[in-house]
């Protein structure tokens, strides 16, 4: 695989893909920070719902399920898609955030403190 | 930037970086498919508080805003920390998921039959 | 109308009949705290959906529009319907709760301190 | 107890309630439906975040603990808020919207087929 076919996959160039497929149908003035925040909002709602009657043990098992299996990665797709365009909007880097806020997370976080457990600090 | 750099920048290299992070803290037994699709429900939440009162316009302009800048991007990186973690305990490939759906997108939005409309099929 | 007449219509009645709906259907074994948030959360983005694409004056009038005004009308009456029955597995009372949040936000929002501000404290 | 304060605490009241509190603070020009509903979603957010690390089992026992007691309720509180509010600018009555789709779920889980069962119809 050579390096242009490898960034095609990225979420850099995901970003790029899903404005182009929005200005060819003049959905820009749709998309704007608050508008896309909800329809984000929406799909996650959808995704939860593929969980909610599921014990975890269940959950961990979703994808042997043939037909559970496509809805959870449509509607994972979906949630990236517009978490994706909401980031692309706004200018910011979903990986730079997420790295950030990692970062953050391993200060709060030592791992002698917190082994094992799932308290909130 | 050599490849190796890059790639560390990747949504894959991320995935590998939060299950690094959750197996030194032993927090892979919380980490269940139905579990984190809540925490992903919970930080969409408060990424949606941020721009609730915010008119369309003002949602446009919330990054030139030093405060709010901060929390959005910091929302957005929390998100995408738990999207990611719920595609890797699912062994699903978040662009490529996106991808599929945009493809789907494509057949059911037609370029002359959708132009500025909002409308959902 | 009488008094009973009129009790059936409150939330305490309704909390009632959800109960008994769940009983008969022996569904009280997936009716946990933790499944009845998730699915609290699944309609509300089902509700959220319908307003994302609106422009907030649009929403103010989405009740003149049949169809959608049906639309919202369901998904609000879902949202009600698990909101009422995570608060009576909880034995928490509806009214109750909310009235308690207010005189919380009567103390911290002084009528004359925030006339006409939508800042948060 | 008689009459009037009974009504006082049904959620036809606290309709009422709210719409002084928003008026006396002219909050009402933030009060559009599609402002309501994401400030809802935020609030579900914050109480689907209560119960995302428990287990099943731990979420039925949450309210034996003294400071998630307090936390789940007032979350609920905040969730019964603004779907009243927004119940109340969309002039929806919440019980009878509730009312509605019970018995539309009524005809389409009946009894002797859906008994024990959570797969959707």
């Amino acid at each position: 695989m050579n390096q242009d076919a490898y960034r095609s996959r990225t979420e850099h160039d995901l970003g790029r893909r899903l404005r182009a497929f929005a200005d060819e149908r003049e959905w820009g003035q749709f998309h704007t920070p608050k508008n896309l925040a909800m329809a984000l909002a929406g799909e996650v709602g959808e995704l939860i719902a593929e969980f909610q009657w599921l014990t975890p043990e269940q959950s961990v098992e979703v994808m042997s399920d043939p037909e559970a299996s496509g809805r959870v990665r449509a509607e994972i797709g979906d949630v990236m898609i517009y978490l994706t365009r909401l980031a692309d909007v706004l200018d910011i880097d979903l990986v730079d955030a997420a790295l950030s806020k990692l970062e953050d997370s391993a200060r709060r976080y030592p791992v002698d403190q917190v082994r094992g457990s799932a308290a909130k600090r």
